[in-house]
């Protein structure tokens, strides 16, 4: 059987595109907005509450609720997303091999008896900027800015949920540097993984 | 032509007999202890002071020697054999495609005009102890204590040299947990991306 493929990635390093090939390729489902989908018509929030916060972390919140009694307590808006976002992510993979992007996958499948392939997807700056610009055009916000925020709001969110760092290799079995290698090679190597894991068991 | 592979990898990760296979695989050289013998030939050093200095520091030592200035007019024994390696490692790179395990081949080999791949081998705790007493066996160090040192070591002397992080998916290309995928596959998927970067040039 396949493993469940987790892809966490960088903006604009092009992880979703990759997640969506390997899905293909494997012939598996992909959950992305699906996620946001079941998780906004379970807790009766918006698609874009849930997009944003379910992903997302701004400093001064990361701060305000990093006091666990706080926390356990009083669990804000965003930690009852990120437990519903939780069950939501168990359900689907459940259901078997598929790939999820994104959203503490890797870490919410730990410990768990799936087997899973955690990847992160990574490049260089300069990639990401023109990447992003290809895909989501310009806005008012300069685009060093916007990768930065972006950036900064997953990487908070992974550490105030998971308590471990993102993007460290230690935390994925695979980390690939998309704008060196490119896409296709990327999706070249998950597969290959992938069906390597499918065959030994 | 295939690129020249830097392989960074943590203590008892297999990260060396990673690296010799693609060398064989790929029919090219790998060094490993030349550049040690060649080090300890140029500056009149023994292999045994080349050997450890060169690829580890104490914290003491780092901290030392991290004032700029202190460095740059009074070049402790272990900064001329880190320029020494780093001449060594460069002139080994004009011979062509190769496999070189450690010594910071990464960072020293950037912004050259060398096409590189550079890789990270890392794996769990225990994988790598069990891999380390297979390897080395039982020594009068308990294996954690050992395993700790070991990285220590090598982190601070990439952080000291090179201002960046050791096993940063950032600093490096690929980078592959050994223990949950295996020395097999990491060696595929080495190679093959070697050879599609031969066929791409």
């Amino acid at each position: 059987m396949y493993p469940i493929i987790t892809i966490s990635r960088e903006f604009g390093s092009g992880g979703h595109s990759i997640g969506e090939a390997v899905a293909k390729e494997l012939n598996i489902p992909l959950y992305d907005s699906v996620i946001v989908d079941k998780t906004a018509e379970e807790i009766g929030f918006t698609r874009e509450t849930v997009s944003q916060d379910g992903e997302y972390i701004s400093p001064s919140q990361a701060w305000y609720s990093s006091r666990i009694a706080y926390r356990a307590n009083f669990p804000s808006p965003q930690d009852r997303i990120f437990d519903t976002q939780r069950e939501v992510i168990l359900s689907l993979a459940a259901k078997g091999p598929c790939v999820i992007v994104g959203r503490c996958a890797d870490y919410i499948l730990d410990n768990t008896p799936y087997t899973t392939l955690n990847v992160f997807i990574h490049a260089d700056k300069e990639y990401r900027k023109a990447h992003v610009l290809e895909r989501y055009g310009e806005s008012d916000v300069p685009i060093e800015k916007r990768l930065k925020k972006k950036d900064k709001g997953r990487r908070a969110y992974y550490r105030y949920y998971t308590d471990r760092e993102w993007g460290d290799s230690a935390n994925y079995h695979i980390n690939l540097d998309s704008g060196y290698l490119g896409e296709m090679v990327c999706v070249d190597i998950i597969t290959s993984v992938a069906r390597r894991m499918d065959s030994q068991k």
